[in-house]
Parts: C-alpha cells; structure tokens; sequence
C-alpha cells in the first residue's frame, strides 16, 4: 500500500506546488512504487509546431516522479530532484499528457525511477524520463518493494513509426 | 551578430510558448551563441522547502536554449528539443533565477549547448544543464562560430561550499 | 525480422570494434528492436568494492544499443552515438553482466532506446541507460516495428530492496 | 592542494582498476576540484568511421571525474558513480584524447562535476559529460573549495564548425 494516499498527494501537489498545480494535474493512480498522473490539455501549453512544451512534459514527469517517491516513503515534502534527464521522443498531439511512472531503485539515500510520457489515447511514448531524487537521512525506513521484472521488449511487426 | 534580435526573441518567446510566456521571463543578452535570460521571482514558483521549483528551472534552461539556437540558426520556430540533462546543485534562494547558455556543438543536424542557472547574486549555480536541439532540414546555413574555449576550472582556495 | 544476423553482428563488434570486442562480448538473441548481449565476468573488470566497473557497464550498453539499431537499419557502420545516459543503481556483483536493449524510438534521423544491465541470475537491474544514435542520411528506409506497450510497473510487495 | 597527490592517483587507477589502467591513462595535473588525463591513442581504440569509440571516451571521462573527487575529499575508494551523462559532440581524431574535470558541487553526499574531452591538438570539445558520484557517510569532512566562476561563453566570430 502506498505511504500518502491519491488524495493527500494530490492535495500536497496544489497547495504546496503552486506552479505545478496551475498546470491542473489529475492524480489518476498511486501504488507503492508506481504513479499515473494527468495533465488535462490547454492552449497555453502549445508551443511552436503545435505540440505541447517540453517544460511541460518536463514538469509532469518531475511530479509523477514526486508521487512514485513518496508512495514509497510517505510524505517527505524535503525530497528533493537530483537529476533528470528527458528524452523527447514524438511531438505530443494537442490532448491530454499522460505520465506514468515506476521506481527503478529505492536506496537509503536516493530514488531512481523511470516515466514514460503518453498523448491521450496514443500508445507509443512521447517521452522517456529517469530522474533521480535524494532522501533527507532523517526519513523513516522506506516500504519493501519487489524485485523489477525486466522490462518487456516490444515486438517486431506490422506497426509503424 | 546574432540572427535574431533579443527583442524578437522575446516578443516570440511570450506570444507564441504561452506557458514560457507566464514564466515572465526577461531576455538579458543575446548574441551568436550565447543568451542569457531572467526570471523574476513570483511566490508561487516555491516548493516545499522554500525553493524555486525544478519544472521552472527546466523551462528557463529550455528557453535559454532556445534562444542560443535561434541566435545561430534564425527564426526556426520548429527546432525542438530531443534531449535535456538537468542536474540540480543547489537549492535555489526564493529570489530572480538566472540562465546562461551557450552552444557546445552546432551541427546541420543537432545543436547542443550547456545552460548554467544561477539564484541571482550567488556566484555559485543551482543547475546544470546540458540540451540538445534537432534542427529541421530546411534550415539556412547556420552562421559560422568560433572554437569554444577551455572551460576554465574553478580554484581551490577559501571559499565553502 | 531482424536487418543484421546474430552472428555478423558478433563478427562486426569483434572485428571493428576491437576496443569492445576485448570485452569478450556474446550476442544472446537479436531481433528486429531489440537485442541481449552478455560480458562474461573477468577480474581485470573489477573496481575498489570488488564491483564491475562502469566503464565496462557502460561499454555493454553502448554495444546493446548499437545491435538494437543495426536489426532495424541494417548493417550501417557509421550511425553514432549521440547521447548516453547511465544511471548506476546497484553495484554488480562479481559474475556475468547482461545488457537487455529495447528501442523507443526510430526516427529517420535519430534512433532512442534504454537497455537494463543485470548481473546474472538477479532479477533486480544494476544500471538503466538510455542512449540515442545518430543515423546517417543516405541510410535506406528502417523497417516499421509496432508501437511500444506500456512499460509494465513493478510489483510492491514481500520483496526487499 | 589535492587530498590525493598525482602519483598516488595514477597508482590507484593502474593497481585497482585494471580495466581502466588497461587504457593506459596519463594523469597530466591534479589539483583540488580539477584534473586532466590523457590517454595516448592505440589502434584498438577505433570504432567504423576512424574515430576512438564512445566506450573509450566515457572511461576516459569516469575516471577523470574520479579524480576530481578524491582530489577533494581523499583516498575513498568506495565513492561511486551514481549517473554518468555523455553528449557526443564531434568525432575524435585518431590521435591521444585528453579529459579536462572540474567539480561543480561537492556536497556531503554527492557530488556533480563535469568534463570536457578533447582529441590533442584540436581546442573543440568532442565531448561534454556530467558525472555524479556518490559519496560514503564515514568519509572525513572534505576540503573547502571556492565558488565557481560563471563559465565563460564562446566568442561569435570567424571561426568555423
């Protein structure tokens, strides 16, 4: 079970994240380890070419990332992004952004998870994410997660780019 | 010369990337190759622990990059970012932030530059970013620039961390 | 199926590569997208605290994702890596290391894909990189391959980190 | 002055690290917070197109960043990478490459520094990395080191891609 609960972290993300609760997130799902948030579309967010900014893809990847830590934590509002390095992939269609992410590594002092960007009823990526945050030593013991399966490869076939 | 005014910079900067537009951000400098551009603080840029937000510190590298690019390649509104590397040094003071960039590599192809944050007054940065732009085919030939030099290293000495 | 066999891909990284051939490397499976390479494990790969070094890591990663390109380009030698991201997540333990390669996105210009390292017989990766090749132009047309699913999330649970 | 003297690095690197002591790294300088090594070109370094492999640059790159680390906080041979980020900026020459280190935040528990690698001879980077290394609780407190100077940007000019 997750540590803050769908709610809480919702709330958390409003009222202590101005700047990234004017972007309307919508907390769709949080588990122990994993999180799926959504970024309902809006005009502004356009950027030349039509697509949505890469700040914010950027800017839901770091909240969905948010969100995966604390679910394993409980809520540490002093945990803090050390690295994240985005990989844009496709230009995301004018709907709503989807990120949905999963932790990579839980360590006593730093977070390691990866989120993969989505427009609305697309399933191939629009982007890649892994971003690193670090755990303030005073942090209670974090909740045991499971072993990673590895990650599925996708299948060779009819699809296209 | 720069292939676009600091001006022009700005006017598309606000009209045409709305979100980066709410950032209020003041172009500063710009020349071939280099930019360097302000945020003014605003209250609600604050995350838990008092610190500008990470998303905002992304969307000004971003920018910044943005405007070293158009500075050597022209008004090119459909150059995108592929890839951006954020590390966060610092926890930036709740005043102006800072971003100067400039271009490591230009290529027909792909544009990458480094983007250095600063909380303003504070010789010491918060962030460190690298990104890289894909140019479209179409493009002009870009305007020509000199080796970057070394970078030159920091000195031991007094100072504290 | 893929654009470069199993064995001449082993042949070409033996032949041409000679840097990374030294690292013994052993093509696992090939296929159109992704691909499984193992380095078998030697003392001279150790670092202090008797873990594989991350050159090494990063050496099998950049050959993972050189196979997962060449099954869907063919056999062209002079794509090149244009950005590689690792994240070390837990010290590999003295044995074989496998690199599990799957792509993310095939451009006409820029192929992304992240492979998981993993020491062999722990189902728990030890690093996570993403890598990004530059293609060449005169590259004929990639094959299509179908969309990626979503990453599947990890299970929490009775597991330890 | 370095908490490690050059000799004793390039020893450590040699005895300990036999993988990389195999590249036959040459510590040129070591101070505190900055180092450059070298590594003299063998023919085995080439990958297809004439150019010294990626693996052999972010070796190159790693152990230099490991360098700067104990030049500031001793002989800690557990410290470790935690993510390495290599933007491939120009194909190196078939001639010694040379890595340029300098830290850019030393903290308690990580530091970031970044390195330029350069082909002897040629004043262009031909690669940019930032490097995080993870530092063990027990390590004594590390030296002071001044605040770095803002990094000078490229002069627009004559010069030429």
């Amino acid at each position: 079970m997750a540590r803050i609960s769908q709610a809480e972290f919702a709330q958390l993300a409003h009222e202590h994240v101005p700047f990234v609760g004017m972007l309307g997130i919508q907390v769709e799902s949080l588990e122990a380890g994993k999180a799926s948030i959504r970024i309902p579309f809006r005009e502004d967010f356009i950027r030349p070419g039509g697509t949505v900014s890469g700040p914010v893809q950027m800017a839901l990847a770091d909240i969905v990332m948010y969100a995966v830590v604390l679910s394993l934590i409980g809520r540490v509002e002093l945990a803090v992004t050390t690295n994240l390095t985005c990989n844009f992939l496709r230009r995301p269609k004018p709907v709503d952004l989807i990120g949905r992410g999963q932790i990579l590594k839980l360590g006593k002092r730093l977070a390691v998870g990866e989120v993969l960007l989505y427009s609305d009823g697309d399933p191939e990526p629009v982007a890649h994410v892994t971003c690193t945050y670090s755990i303030p030593p005073t942090t209670q013991e974090p909740i045991a997660i499971s072993p990673s399966p590895p990650t599925p490869l996708p299948q060779a076939g009819e699809g296209s780019e």
